[in-house]
């Protein structure tokens, strides 16, 4: 059998020191540095620059909460019925995280990163746009980055996003790409399809030189952060238990014979 | 069926605002707040003091990274299979932090708030520190959050957290009494025994008042950030091909008839 | 470093034949043992007898299915969210298996095998089960295996099985000690409380040999074909969607201010 | 809020009667059906007939267990950090069940299945095959269902699949087209591609009439039946501790710097 070399660059350790994509962990880390530093240290092998970091907690923030989502009640079901497993609560909320919620963003960063692959040589952005539009419809494909069913006319984390991206100096072709997008399927579909989070996040991730790969990674790492939250709440205020035993009454009712209903 | 009601108070939204325990993500926290303090406001429902902060990113970078060990290598080989669904591999990760791993800082924190309830009325310390060690000795169980297989004779985090926690006002006693029992029990036991970075952990955590249910939460939400390092690497210098390739060879050998060991 | 060897006995492989605990995949297994005797070979390491499998066959398929469960709605909420990832979905569900609903079996099988360490040299039963019943109760621990919220004042599976055990041979003194546990905390605690699914399933996993430690795995390869059920449904018939929405929709309605009520 | 109706027509309880897909689980179920007949209820809705079960327990037992594979390393490293969570360890090897292992089932059904629509009206099958070839060909995509990197030059499973086919009488176009796509690609290709496991497995499915969505289900309730094996092996005999400490030894040990070597 031929011998594959294993390699990891990330992290080595002696009994007396522990380094972290070269920095020691003791010295240079703890108390030094703080959890947003740190994740992007871990993501990209340094530590980024104050308007990078501004710019990147921006995104991670905005990625924690969303609610009561499929998700968090993921979350809070497997939480009930393992609370000595809270790591089992947090993994069956990311497992959710998938093509329907988060995969718009990686199809979005995707569909800016390919369509944009040197943000320094930068075509028409709007003649880019309306190809891109076009090109979707032809296919009949829904656009990724674009319009939401609740937060309308406007998803206002867009705007919020984009302002600090003006603040940090990231607002630059792919935000553009990504605006003029949403204004030409508007203008072709006759109503409001402005950019959404998922949108303006692919777009920022875009600027900050970050591949559309990794995007579901910073998504996936910034939910647990509020699935844990989650957690804590369910356990003072639980609602796990309500919900399923109400909907096995709801969603059983119609087959449970006349005769038997009153015992149920 | 009686009407149990549900109820969550972490966020709510209408079309144009979403709140996050109170503050506006878009006004008050995107570009306002980093990560650190996003993910405290999410667990605690408000945002830290400066100096809370400063010991809480402490304790959540020190859990970020540790090299290759179950838990990363299970996120490798689920991605391996699923490249597709990071979040699966991420979720796979977090999976096999229980009782082994992250087991022991739950019960350094529940044995530390279990036997100094109330951190204003404490009692001697050292006699404290000998009861405890004498009764997990009668009972035959592990002292949790002293001692270290590999960092030894001192494991060199909890020295590093400490320093934290002198700088910023809390080295109180859980500190004090962690680090009693650690000396108590090299005193029995004639071996290098110190605080390790879980009971360097569990104590700082009772410090900021952190109840000891709500530390697997902390751990499981900074290790999901090393987590999506590690499949970050796997992305681009894979090993667990290679890995369970090997190991299948090497675990398997003994079983296959010598007249058919050439075609293996 | 010290080298630890790495052995596997469960499969071999050539690129001609597949070996699985002794026998040949293709000669001996495909289209000759079906898959209760397949699980029964790959956990115990050889093929069950007649009687053996007809009272496993019973186990297992009491586990496939429990209705909406918080287990089954986690697979269905992560379905909703990663319908490309069903792998994901029904790993969801399992990882609710824990202390609350399968728990249960491991404490009851546990319980049996400790205070029965050999079934072939059995003590007074009756005294047995007032031992146990009354040590209990002196500790406030709950008796695991007997009464049931919703079955009652019998849980019907607990008969069922039984019945098979009397059948195929399996009623011994691990099913008359649950039995006379349950008629003893009646009789001390003033309420039904017979032998429950689980209790039954601890009985009989005794009586067949099944060391207590490996009954949550049983129930487990069980319940994901069940949960593999409940995706097929979510496929034609979705609840998520519309359950996670009114779940959001009442769970926050108190947050939401008078003036944007009408909004959401 | 649109009230949206929530309904399960899998099974239905009273206090006294649990009902699956129709069959009273005390009466009908637990001691009259296998453990193959209750996978074949739960996910079709009814009891199969003899030929079915038989050609449905084939293809469940050659799901079982593919030996070292990362979803039962996943399995094993998980179990060695979460012993007390035997269902997080099942879950762990199930997340890696995708695109790469397991996707290639259901990339080969869905082609055969939108090759062949309507079963009964066959088109000319070596027409078909090298339409397909030709197609996958041109947009360079890598063919589902035939050649193996290991069992070559013929996987032994396939045969063994369709020998059961034939004795069933499922032996029907999906297998015959297949077939003969492995032929034209060998033809085209000019190397050993016949039908492999999945591809022979996806044919039986087809001929069965399982829409390839549902085979990826299939594979993954099969698969946790093999992991609960592999579970109880690293029970008392593991080596997931051995293998990630001679992982981390070897994939680090290039960063260690020279003087400190000795240590580690």
């Amino acid at each position: 059998m031929k011998h594959v070399e294993i390699r990891s660059d990330i992290a080595w350790a002696t009994p007396t020191q522990v380094v972290v994509h070269g920095l020691d962990l003791c010295e240079e880390i703890v108390g030094k540095i703080d959890f947003g530093q740190m994740a992007f240290l871990q993501w990209f092998g340094r530590l980024p620059e104050e308007r990078e970091l501004r710019m990147f907690n921006a995104m991670m923030v905005i990625l924690v909460e969303h609610g009561i989502t499929p998700s968090s009640l993921a979350t809070r079901m497997t939480y009930a019925g393992a609370p000595e497993a809270v790591q089992a609560g947090v993994a069956a909320g990311l497992l959710g995280l998938g093509s329907v919620f988060v995969g718009s963003l990686d199809n979005a960063a995707r569909l800016l990163q390919a369509s944009l692959p040197d943000p320094k040589n930068v075509p028409d952005i709007d003649t880019l746009a309306t190809e891109i539009v076009a090109d979707y419809r032809a296919r009949k494909e829904i656009l990724p980055g674009i319009g939401h069913p609740f937060h309308k006319p406007i998803d206002p984390r867009a705007p919020a996003l984009f302002k600090v991206a003006q603040e940090t100096g990231y607002d630059g072709p792919y935000i553009r790409l990504m605006t003029a997008i949403g204004r030409e399927a508007e203008a072709t579909l006759k109503r409001a399809l402005p950019v959404n989070v998922t949108g303006a996040m692919a777009a920022v991730a875009s600027e900050m030189g970050i591949p559309w790969q990794i995007c579901r990674g910073l998504a996936v790492a910034a939910r647990s952060v509020g699935l844990v939250g989650h957690i804590l709440e369910e356990m003072r205020q639980p609602i796990a238990t309500a919900l399923y035993l109400r909907t096995e009454h709801e969603a059983t009712a119609h087959l449970i014979p006349d005769a038997q209903r009153q015992d149920v």
